[in-house]
């Protein structure tokens, strides 16, 4: 095991003296900061958060700051979906693409106002993307990076803890939409959303020199609800369906592929629109699908090939012991031919060979 | 300290089964891979560096690959560097910024045909500013990542270590040009590069599958050499002020203030050259330069401000004590009023403040 040291070039977050307080044991890198992996272990995190609630450092969750008169232009030929029908309060996932429909990143987008959008992004630097065009089209729109980065509330009592920090206000934020709210002075986007299924908030945090502020703040009101540091966890999002982009999906999928046609409904003629129509008709080659691994597993720090008769049939990125389950739970993208419920497969991990089931549905 | 686990996302690379069995001790991610950082420790790492040859995985050099018939025009929009005077066995240094001047990248890129380049490209996924401009400008080009992986092989022993597996025909490669040499069937682009003043070759490893057969013939036939598994050092570089991406210099400055200047002679209108005009004309209002931190600093994980009278006039994000010279080694970006040679000032560290002085020139 290789330690990892932070830099300028892979920074620290407003929120990392908290969370080496808190006795972070393992990082990884997400949009060049550092993103906590486990505090306690991957298996403790994971029953913590299911019963109570925690606070997450999802600062890696970058703000691509789209702003100007072509805001909404841009904004259209980078989503499939439709940016006309997206309400003021709203947060809208959108699965970016290029020109052949290849996925990009699937960030949550915020309207902030007509003119003023953000894309809350997964791993990868889409603002180059949107920067490219909106270069070689001059359109009058600023592309950047602000200071804002993403604090998320997360678990079965995450409601009553934001209640105590922001008010019972919290409590009629619907999902996937925000509320502006105050603290100490400032006022923050407080979103119902979060990269799991237990329920919560992500606060975005605008101004490094709040974070900690805040950080502290909820720590304080929580004391009795048993609150505590975490991060995206491996086992609750396995379980959940929860997709990784870079992992579960790249750049050869399209949304349909990962499942997520249904935000493919725009009717402008955004990129990646016509490469899609064969898909949008006639379903993708392969899509998604959830899986359990018979036998012992150990850590997948790749890619798994599925296979049937020694043919490649898809592959694994994520898989995990869920304790909750107890199945080794997985997600898969899976050939067409084999996707069905109940359909038995290989799978060649990196510690041999295992038995491999599609399922009917992920766990939640 | 923290661990740090690969997945597909932050994946391993075709050397990493070496790297593995050479006993890595810390890890960096860079462009979704894993960068080693040191093997023995970095002063024992740089002091063998100096002496002997050493191996380096440097497959996070990830390729943008630029392909077809429009390869040189968009070529030329994304580089301040005159793309007509490229030689064709020819690696160019291209500091390719935004439409403010601003840089996005440093890559080195190599023409592999008039209508086929690679970017070799630092931190940071420029493919995606690259296929924005293509697709906004319906350009006939491919914007991709190809499965190509960089293996340094650096030191004062490099040439003889390179003549033993590749022939004596490296040592007629002249610095940042390259050849096509055979190794094992397959042939691949050999150049006179690298990430330190100690001297070698990059070779370009085309194929996952022929990386570990050429990490083993080195090792082979390099017992003898000392060779030793290594990887970009932090205390060499700085010493030689090779710049970091993302750490010493980022998309607020231009080329000039990085000392880069020189790069920038393209006749055609590429991107950002209006604005850079002016520096062209005048020089830049704060620049890169050589400093020297009095005292005991420790690791440096952020941005150190260079300060006087209380004023910040600067920041270091680079810093580390040199056995060889004495002294703590910095790279510092500093205002036009502070940057000459011996001007004294502080610099808060985040181990305390320190003294600072501007040197005339780097180390090596």
């Amino acid at each position: 095991m290789a330690i990892i040291m932070p830099s300028r070039r892979v920074r620290k977050t407003p929120f990392s003296p908290g969370v080496e307080a808190a006795g972070v044991k393992g990082y990884t890198v997400y949009n060049h900061m550092l993103l906590p992996t486990f505090f306690e272990s991957v298996d403790a995190d994971a029953a913590h958060l299911k019963q109570h609630v925690q606070v997450w450092d999802v600062a890696v969750e970058r703000q691509v700051q789209i702003k100007g008169p072509d805001a909404l232009r841009l904004m259209k030929m980078i989503s499939p979906r439709d940016m006309d029908k997206m309400a003021d309060d709203q947060c809208y996932y959108v699965p970016s693409v290029d020109h052949n429909g290849g996925m990009l990143n699937d960030p949550v987008s915020i309207k902030l106002a007509d003119d003023h959008y953000w894309l809350s992004v997964a791993d990868g630097d889409l603002w180059q993307y949107a920067l490219g065009i909106a270069i070689a089209l001059g359109l009058d729109v600023e592309v950047d990076e602000p200071d804002v980065s993403p604090l998320a509330v997360q678990g079965p009592k995450a409601d009553d803890l934001m209640a105590r920090v922001f008010g019972d206000v919290v409590r009629d934020i619907k999902f996937f939409r925000y509320k502006r709210l105050p603290f100490e002075g400032q006022e923050f986007v407080v979103a119902r959303s979060g990269w799991s299924k237990q329920g919560g908030f992500e606060i975005y945090v605008e101004g490094t020199e709040n974070g900690m502020p805040l950080w502290d703040a909820l720590f304080a009101a929580g004391e009795d609800l048993n609150v505590r540091a975490g991060c995206p966890n491996n086992i609750e999002r396995v379980e959940s369906g929860l997709l990784s982009f870079g992992s579960d999906m790249r750049r050869e999928n399209t949304p349909y592929e990962c499942g997520l046609g249904r935000f493919c409904n725009s009717p402008e003629d955004y990129i990646g629109k016509a490469a899609l129509a064969e898909q949008a008709k006639n379903g993708p080659p392969r899509q998604i699908r959830p899986i359990v691994i018979e036998g012992e597993i150990g850590a997948c720090t790749g890619s798994w090939p599925l296979l049937v008769d020694g043919r490649q049939v898809g592959q694994v990125a994520s898989a995990v012991f869920s304790p909750e389950f107890g199945v080794n739970v997985a997600i898969g993208m899976v050939d067409r031919s084999h996707w069905d419920a109940g359909t038995r497969m290989e799978i060649e991990t990196e510690h041999g060979m295992r038995g491999a089931v599609v399922q009917e549905k992920f766990w939640r």
